[in-house]
């Protein structure tokens, strides 16, 4: 029997506009947007909202600022319950371009902070909840908060915010499955009026199976991208919820086409997955960033080398 | 703080070798050997042990018989605690090619059986037993096995075996965690004088996901293959493993050149890993067969019509 409450929340084109600066093409956007329409999925998030006057619209693609008519540009004439979040990141956005929700195609906006920004967070997530938007705050990097800082953040935002979800956001790839139980176990207890919400990456190729221990756990709302698509070792598969989740309304068919059709010839132009030395810096719940210069550099294949780097003595 | 009795049980060579007819060469077999002995895996599974009768030695390449002079060429000169398997599957071995443990370079035979055939397995694991070796029986397809026939055969195996250990064996990698605790809850309260292992198949971006979950459980041997080579999708990559396990003896930095030097150039000449076709047999809780079949055809990427035609209404 299937948990009706468990929303499958896709973020190909915004988590995988981070390899190629946000910058796919309006037909490709539209055939993601068809699909993930015909399967019944619950969300899209396109992109992030940036200020304009903070990135340089020459620099990033449609993507990086997810301009209202580019949305309309996606969306129109194509059948869909399918709703369009776009992403803010504390201290990138200006609040005055974001339109109330009656006259804007977004229906979602979801607020991506560090613990230590959770009182920013809370004033966006409130500003954009009062202008008829749904909301959510995905707390990022949770593996390495502290215990104290995340408990007193997740009291605020039990308190003091308007956010329907709150994610934990496996920014490095580094939990297993222990943790992220913990962690499920602990928002919950703490969340009492607010779903709990995971976004997982595969560093270890554990975001599937941390997405299903949170699942476990009651958390509702579960982020995946097609074919894992996404910065780095990339995100939770989507087709593989899919085919987890009982949800009849859900039909895995139109993912596999656009798998087949725009993903297999995506994937020999950009490069994501598992890939060693992103396992190695969710091993070492690091950033991908320096793994990320080594798939640029002619030391790409040299395993050993970086992971001795990773680990060289630090100061004490 | 770690668990002593956690046993990492390689099997690249004697997985990886359904994919080439067991025709690794000697120097590869041997650098696999070698950096596992540094990296301190507990055992390496080099290859089945098949009968000259059944099986041309014409067709296949050595590691389907794991001749002992072939293994002493592989191990010959190599410092290394690590101890060498081999696999029987049940009717495909000359019982009498097994010489007695103190004659041969093999410590460990490892005994492949469905349920239906646990007596054959149980004779077979007491003759190789009385003749020194450790023992194990794996069970294959364990996700297809009827609740009623699984008991019968592990109380079998705990009353009449001299087993060691008994492995749940996700042939199909269509397990998720709360079958794999369900499995490992069930051996544990059954084999109480045996160890429980777990040999997982990557279908689903499982393997190790469902291997961590077995060792929640009390699952002490636990298999993987490097970079996860292994027939279809592949096996429970080692280096995960390594990485996620707390036993300071092992070290992943010969793995990792391994990886580097020899599965990197093997990968771009066979094919193993997460696929969409496997991914669909391993939700459908089938046999990879068909989807080996169709990654040789031309239409290796149609992936909506192999899902259409592996569910296309059966027989009532």
């Amino acid at each position: 029997m299937y948990r009706e409450k468990i929303k499958i929340f896709d973020c190909t084109v915004r988590d995988g506009g981070l390899i190629n600066n946000h910058d796919f093409d309006l037909r490709f956007v539209r055939e993601v947007y068809k699909a993930l329409s015909a399967a019944g999925v619950d969300y899209m998030e396109i992109g992030y909202k940036n200020s304009k006057n903070q990135f340089s619209a020459k620099e990033f693609g449609k993507w990086k600022f997810c301009d209202d008519e580019d949305i309309y540009k996606v969306i129109d004439g194509i059948e869909s319950n399918t709703k369009i979040s776009v992403m803010v990141d504390v201290g990138r956005v200006d609040i005055e371009d974001i339109k109330p929700k009656k006259e804007s195609p977004v229906d979602v906006i979801r607020v991506a902070s560090y613990v230590k920004d959770i009182d920013k967070a809370i004033f966006l997530v409130n500003h954009f909840a009062e202008k008829g938007y749904e909301t959510t705050v995905n707390i990022m990097a949770i593996s390495r908060a502290l215990d104290n800082e995340l408990n007193e953040a997740l009291a605020q935002l039990e308190k003091e915010s308007q956010a329907q979800v709150v994610y934990i956001v496996d920014s490095f790839g580094a939990l297993y499955q222990e943790t992220t139980e913990f962690l499920v176990k602990k928002y919950k207890s703490i969340l009492k009026t607010k779903e709990v919400g995971i976004h997982a990456h595969n560093n270890q190729q554990l975001a599937f199976g941390n997405t299903i221990e949170a699942i476990i756990h009651d958390a509702n709302f579960v982020d995946g991208t097609v074919y894992g698509l996404g910065r780095a070792a990339g995100n939770c598969p989507l087709e593989l919820l899919i085919g987890f989740l009982k949800n009849p309304k859900f039909d895995i068919r139109p993912i596999l086409d656009l798998i087949s059709k725009e993903f297999i010839p995506l994937r020999e132009k950009i490069e994501w997955g598992y890939i060693i030395p992103y396992a190695i810096t969710g091993m070492l719940d690091e950033h991908p960033r320096a793994a990320m210069e080594l798939r640029k550099s002619a030391k790409k294949e040299d395993y050993r080398e970086f992971w001795e780097k990773l680990n060289a003595p630090g100061l004490d």
